[in-house]
């Protein structure tokens, strides 16, 4: 190992760049790429939300007619961008530090990105048509080779790579990986840019394959081995040193927050861009109609502002589930970024939801509907959190840290704060279904008891663990009871 | 001092939550509240980037008619929101650990400050009229309650404060000066609130007030130093400890650094939902008249996708050199925050920018004048970046790295950096100026040119100090010569 490479292991990671050298630590450019994704993410939510359903229109029918194409454009962005994202993440663990000329190839990578869903929108209108989705393909490879460039950048500069790879005598080994990782779907797009001309829903297909690809290989793997046995894998791992842990749990913590906090803060802040454009009133129509009195024409707006308010709450607390879920979690594993995805993938058709709550509110026939979507999309949000930490729980000693582990008063109180969301929405929707008459106030009550239950959870939590402590040493004691009256019994019994 | 605390500093602020205590590290909460604030402070741009302006109107009446309210509401909430930023940055730094109930009130708070922008929307539509200021002056006393809240949690349970504020025997100082600082702006947002019923200009200087009152208490404080000498500050400096560390100095180099991130990081997506809603043509539009072409028909957007990628090569690259700025910066005063701020306002303004190049390209009347705004954005936006860097200079022992201080190989890269864009803006203003019928070409050219010349620019720079070395040793050995000679003379003269 050279001089100046110990010089920058002992440096570590945090200490900012090189004297002198243009080195520079990744940190500030992964956190703007995050936010670039996450918004790029979420933001296709807002055609399908801006799209205008007559309020006689049944909104089942209107639902199947108008939105699916928008909703299948917002689903394959979300899909293809946290995609493309953890690809991303996978790269800069092996390129640790960055230069000038990674920074601008990044940026050239991320604008790119930035333009899938334009090919998506063209998809979504034209079925049919091949520029689609040969425009998508074409994109895809672009990304791909400016991220190939990126790895064979990093490999010729060795100081900018993680400094357990720079040392390893693998090296090619481990560049060949990451290449492979990093081209495996632009190749498949490559096939179905190909396929376009000839014969489309190939091409759909490809570009299917392209999402569920990672998740595809890790499952064969895993059957693989529960086929096979343990054997092969322990092979691997020793001739790869910590292979495992830098290449194949592609997750770091870090990036999932970030990501996630751009997903809730872009969601949170979407409905009051249609607050600002559709509900200020127009001067003259408040001269005509109201007679100038501003307030009584703001009255009629009074649900749009209880949607947005609604709409920021339910997400604030849901971010603030998903922070503390993270608190406790030390490691991400792939399975938990998946479910982590699936959660932001609901959490970005919020906006949807209250945009309907708010235009349904009171006077149509779809108000019921428009509150159950609502439920429905808060209960999955929440319920893949839910999931999040119990998979979190089966890799115990691995993903959480000690004090939140199953049976401590944490574990309890992280429960309560998991499970009340999925339960209030849940027993929301039912009441809904039972009380249809009251869906709005049930409605509007849910989301105004939340915060003060969430407020009140911790008490809630000890009084119930102080309960169930007191009926389990009044049962103990019974118990033990039970076990001296036995004694004193037995004795005579074995004297009989 | 008690045990827990003490064992509380060494556990050190990085090592996330004490182990069965509620106690969290306040990084993340932070950062998602950076994110909100900055997708807020920014999205109001949009209302001014959708305004639909005849390409027949000449552009300069129109922005005097149409655009001057939602100019002046972006305007507003920019600088209100990043007074609220200001002062949030400031409380968590007196309060370094949050806990559930912190956080929830803190998201409270979030909430009320997205909301402002619709209240600056009611104030521009109905300037006579007292309900939007009420409106806006209700909404800002509800957040310095708020804030106040969390001041009074956060000195009852001492453990989550700053531990240097911890220790010292002033809290109750510390206390109120925070508080001070906290209520000011709603104070002044209050007496408004009761004036916007009386005497509604007096409201709009008061609200005014509140955005120029932390500068101009620091401008008055500057003033006073100068004319009383600095004895006074001294003083002031012996009785407070680390007063000026950590009230004073209210930026931390993260925090701006992540509003920064944000701002720039919407900035660059808000572009691809314009061109995702407007761009896609409708197929039966194609099939009547482009005889089904989906590409015939797309090639008349081509000037919007030019205007897309211009605009996100321009932000991505006005980053890129925030982001180069910042790595040598070590603090960040108030001034430099200042300027920063000023700085992300203009790059906010360049959706509008390109909205309008793309809008006017090539067909109408104010094709030269939409080229000319966006010159004149980008070389504002870019100059108050160079300000920070010269304003640091000021200042290099205590705000910047050792090494690139002036002077050094790193300092004239920097300056390079810096000076690029206002050149190239300011350069390609003129011309357009002096080659009107060209205008598009140079500005088309000017964006791909930049891209390269920033590859490109520490070659430049290296060839540059190289020749200017080789010149000034030149001189140098000519001066040599010359001394020599003279050495070789004076003996002579000496003697004659």
């Amino acid at each position: 190992m050279s001089a100046p490479r110990a010089a920058a292991r002992e440096r570590g990671p945090g200490l900012g760049p090189e004297p002198g050298s243009s080195t520079q630590t990744s940190h500030r450019l992964l956190a703007y790429s995050d936010a670039l994704l996450s918004i790029i993410a979420t933001v296709m939510i807002l055609p399908v939300a801006h799209t205008k359903i007559h309020p006689d229109q049944k909104l089942g029918e209107s639902v199947q007619q108008l939105l699916l194409a928008k909703i299948a454009v917002y689903l394959m962005t979300f899909l293809i961008v946290t995609v493309a994202w953890a690809a991303h993440v996978r790269l800069f663990q092996v390129i640790e530090h960055i230069d000038d000329v990674l920074a601008l190839l990044n940026l050239a990578c991320m604008m790119i990105i930035t333009f899938l869903p334009y090919t998506f929108s063209l998809m979504a209108s034209f079925p049919g048509v091949p520029f689609g989705i040969f425009l998508f393909s074409v994109c895809a490879v672009i990304i791909g080779l400016i991220q190939a460039v990126i790895v064979a950048y990093g490999f010729y500069h060795p100081h900018l790579l993680n400094p357990q790879i720079q040392e390893s005598e693998n090296q090619n080994f481990y560049k060949r990986h990451i290449l492979k990782i990093i081209l495996r779907g632009p190749v498949l797009c490559f096939l179905a840019a190909i396929f376009s001309f000839f014969f489309i829903p190939l091409s759909y297909v490809l570009l299917g394959l392209v999402i569920v690809f990672p998740h595809l290989s890790r499952l064969i793997t895993w059957c693989k081995t529960k086929v096979l046995g343990q054997r092969g894998e322990e092979e691997e791992h020793h001739s790869l040193e910590t292979f495992t842990f830098y290449l194949s749990e592609p997750l770091s913590k870090e990036r999932v927050e970030a990501f996630s906090d751009g997903v809730y803060a872009i969601v949170a802040t979407l409905l009051i861009l249609d607050i600002c454009e559709d509900n200020v009133p127009d001067p003259r129509e408040v001269e005509e109609k109201f007679h100038g009195s501003l307030l009584e024409a703001l009255s009629q707006y009074g649900p749009n502002y209880l949607a947005y308010f609604g709409s920021f709450v339910t997400i604030g607390l849901l971010w603030f589930v998903h922070h503390s879920l993270f608190l406790y979690v030390t490691k991400a594993t792939r399975l938990m970024g998946l479910l982590n995805i699936l959660s932001l993938a609901f959490i970005g058709g919020l906006p949807l939801a209250y945009q309907l709550t708010s235009e349904f509110a009171e006077k149509s026939h779809n108000e019921i509907e428009a509150i159950q979507v609502s439920c429905v999309i808060t209960f999955f949000a929440s319920i893949f959190q839910f999931a999040i930490w119990t998979t979190a729980l089966l890799n115990e000693e691995e993903t959480l840290h000690a004090f939140a582990r199953y049976g401590g008063k944490e574990h309890a109180f992280m429960f309560a704060k998991l499970a009340l969301y999925p339960c209030v929405s849940l027993g929301a929707f039912f009441l809904t279904c039972l009380l249809s008459e009251f869906s709005t106030a049930i409605f509007h009550l849910m989301q105004i008891v939340i915060p003060f239950a969430f407020l009140a959870l911790r008490i809630f939590v000890r009084i119930f663990l102080t309960a169930i402590k007191s009926v389990m040493s009044l049962s103990r004691r019974k118990v033990v009871l039970l076990e001296e009256e036995e004694a004193c019994l037995s004795p005579n019994e074995t004297l009989s």
